[in-house]
């Protein structure tokens, strides 16, 4: 199943600051590592997915082709961390994940949609900061390249949404995404000292 | 990174059974099902390992490119579950799995290099029985699938087998494999009553 162009829809609450875009200039190899592992952690999620609800039909074909991508991406970085000479290594993550994932309730069906609205979420917001990594990046082939990915983020985003509606209604959906859009914009309210995709 | 061709190595120590044959021809609607999660459950694995071992450069390469592999795989199979009108769901798994993995040590660095092993026999066999559908299917085109398949699962052997030599010395390498093998030999030698990929 190919991924299809899905409409980008606005629903981050709060945008990136400048002071991220700073940092993360300042520190593009610190960030290629860890984007490097937050694409595996993308496929990984998708994969769990899966394996989860093995009998969503919809989640389990789409999700594959997300999968696939993610794992593109991440051989993709990992090429651009080998021809920068930086070792393939642990970088302990921001609390950016952790404090999401936290707002994942435990009960079914609450779990599934919230489990596919904050990985939406997270593709948004890699969406954006991708973006904004293309425009500052002083380096035009690895602008050009953060261009390339930020594309496939936005579909990702809109493969998250049409699954959430596809399982809930519109109305629940778009109250939830509200709600955890607004933490996810105040988890990032406070600049991480560490230069991460999600700092 | 792309996966070379490697030699397929002569290491499973019985071969498949024409009881298991007979059976699989019998029930191609449930092994195409089977087939399905472990084209998954392969997936999953790499993942795993990926997760495990980040810092482990030519594995996470590798595994990249075998979970991708193993995606496409179960995609192509659900497509065949999704043209005969079989849906996606549960179907529970035979011991196979579960008594090979009982056979992973759980101290490092063993821990790696069994884990390897067995990922390297489940291919094998994998490789042998798609083998033994393609030649023995009575539909041409779902024969024609099974030999397609068949070659990557050859490759994907053959990868386990060089991860292994890479990280631990040939001889271990050996004689470790060839103990798992007289075990993996041994779970398949009583056919399992329900119709499966590793029954
Ligand atoms: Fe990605
Ligand atoms: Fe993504
Ligand atoms: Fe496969
Ligand atoms: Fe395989």
């Amino acid at each position: 199943m190919m991924l299809a162009d899905l409409p980008s829809i606005k629903f981050l609450q709060q945008p990136t600051t400048s002071g991220w875009v700073e940092q993360a200039i300042a520190h593009l190899d610190t960030l290629l590592l860890d984007h490097s592992h937050c694409e595996r952690k993308a496929a990984g999620v998708a994969v769990n997915l899966m394996f989860r609800y093995p009998a969503h039909t919809k989640l389990v074909r789409m999700l594959t082709a997300i999968a696939q991508e993610e794992l593109q991406h991440f051989e993709q970085v990992n090429q651009w961390l080998e021809r920068r000479g930086i070792a393939l290594g642990l970088l302990p993550a921001p609390p950016y994940g952790t404090l999401l994932n936290a707002q994942i309730r435990k009960q079914e069906p609450q779990r599934l949609l919230d489990t596919l609205l904050v990985c939406g979420l997270i593709e948004a917001r890699s969406h954006e900061r991708l973006g904004l990594l293309a425009r500052h990046c002083p380096e035009p082939d690895l602008a050009a390249f953060y261009q390339e990915l930020m594309a496939s983020e936005a579909r990702h985003y809109g493969v998250y949404w049409l699954l959430a509606t596809t399982y809930f209604d519109r109305d629940s959906v778009s109250q939830r995404l509200e709600a955890l859009a607004v933490v996810e914009s105040q988890i990032l309210s406070t600049l991480h000292p560490e230069p991460r995709i999600h700092s």
